[in-house]
């Protein structure tokens, strides 16, 4: 709520908040200025837990917040949806229940603003997908590719493949396979690269698979948080001397965990369905909320939606069935 | 050959280099008590590149450093080897020509211990195979809690599949099918965990497939050079007062640096073949090539290969077949 009510004084976007009203009534209380924000609030009966399974669920729950804030999207009500929620459940309702998938797209997939101080590239899957086949990561690249135009504001994005080396041998047979059709498409494609290319930026976006690109994007986190815990930790325990020389450099340690901070993003975009969504962490603060408000915003600015579409006709990538 | 002089110092094994004898005499030179030392060499006139091509190369360079030090280790002169050469090489070589894997091992795998800030784990496949079966994954297991009792000193290792999610739902079709394997096995297995429980080393022994595992070292060491670089460059250009700051700071950035810095273990030993062999990163210091030769000496003296062998009888997991 705290999120929303900033994105609604900053952006000037109409936010409805779907949920307990009670609840959503009572946080919004604490926001003197709530009143006068374009903020209203849809009542839901349901809602989807963390362990709830994400199969059963769109079944199950047909009255959850998921279910209708997508629902108003998929009426034209609102022309985005962001959520915190379960990513697995909000895959499954938005795929086979609302919004649904674009005409021709094989699989909708995750793409991640990624930052790196002062850099950001785009990771595509990160967790839509696994066991991916080389035709859906080629659309991964086409959707990144649009993605990164919007978004990161690149003319012609790099589109690199992420594997582990840069020799055509390295990788899997996925990698073996898609390669190939990546090179054949118009794409700015730069070829097979490292993990260490992405921190440089040395491609705009990288494509892989959604198993892949989640265990790259959690190891990522993981080293981030253990190594400013540990230095952290470090500091506290050296004494006074060290203390000192943590202060002095507080603001330094701030704005370089910043510059890693994919908060400051905001979420990740399912790219390749017929609306905006945005999914955030299920651990987003307030910033991460009004930021994943921000881009979801964007993205119907630039018309994220029609430009997929459109990306699929002209490389004529579409999927030959309707089949999922 | 300065890590070998500081081993041959240090540990009291006797080492010996294999490579251009006068390109190894002069080296050997810059150190004043070489001769007293236990050095010898064996030269070779061939030697594989970091570009040669891992799968023609074990023909084309038969005599090749590669060759012949895998060549000691199978006649039994030696007993252990350790490269920092082309993996790709290394692992064709020893699995193809020379050493070869032990009888009933599906695929030798390459385990490697990862630090963490005063915690230690075990990483394996790290890249030795890709597209893995869930019956490698089992032996991989097996290989890494033989590796963790003898190199971390764990008696009863805990053993977890790497996962993006706790949930058997999460993951690929490859953990989907090993997580059933390693319950019916007399494992101490933990279940699926995601890579920020090996940053909390929640788990001694992390199994995953090669390519999954290298994704997942090469984006840990990538994430901690630049967060690394980004402070050093953030406290420079702070200014004066910035500058103080990190200089106060300087011992424990270095004992930060240290407790994440793989060179402090050494090598990734490639388990499941008829020998001890260790293989270094390409950018090894001296540090490090002394530090894997004190891993292969340890190796030698826990028995590590026998301890695999009767890993393979006692749990009954041996390939039915010797076809490769």
């Amino acid at each position: 709520v705290e999120g929303a009510v900033q994105a609604a004084r900053t952006y000037g976007v109409t936010i409805v908040l779907v949920g307990d009203e009670s609840r959503i009534k009572s946080e919004l209380a604490k926001y003197p200025d709530a009143a006068t924000l374009p903020i209203e609030i849809v009542h839901t009966s349901q809602y989807i837990t963390m362990e709830d399974k994400p199969a059963t669920v769109g079944k199950q729950k047909p009255e959850s917040s998921i279910h209708i804030g997508l629902d108003l999207v998929e009426k034209g009500d609102c022309q985005g949806f962001v959520s915190c929620g379960n990513t697995g459940a909000i895959l499954a309702v938005t795929t086979l229940y609302k919004v649904k998938r674009i005409s021709g797209i094989y699989r909708p997939a995750l793409g991640s603003i990624v930052p790196f101080a002062g850099k950001a590239i785009i990771l595509i899957d990160v967790g839509a997908n696994v066991d991916s086949k080389p035709e859906w990561l080629v659309q991964f690249a086409m959707m990144g590719e649009i993605y990164a135009k919007h978004a990161l504001k690149i003319d012609r994005p790099r589109v690199a493949l992420l594997s582990n080396g840069e020799e055509e041998s390295k990788g899997y047979s996925l990698i073996h396979e898609t390669a190939p059709l990546l090179k054949e498409m118009k794409f700015h494609f730069v070829g097979n690269v490292e993990p260490k290319e992405m921190v440089k930026a040395s491609a705009d976006v990288f494509v892989c698979d959604g198993f892949v690109g989640n265990m790259v994007a959690k190891s990522l986190e993981a080293m981030g948080s253990i190594m400013f815990e540990t230095l952290k930790t470090q500091i506290v325990e050296g004494g006074i001397i060290s203390r000192l020389g943590g202060l002095i450099l507080r603001s330094t340690f701030r704005e370089v965990y910043k510059a890693f901070n994919p908060f400051e993003i905001g979420g990740v975009p399912l790219l390749g369905v017929n609306g905006v969504v945005v999914i955030g962490h299920g651990r987003s603060n307030a910033l991460a909320v009004k930021n994943a408000i921000r881009q979801a915003r964007e993205a119907v600015q630039v018309g994220v939606v029609e430009a997929i579409k459109r990306g699929l006709e002209e490389r004529q990538m579409a999927s030959p069935s309707e089949s999922y």
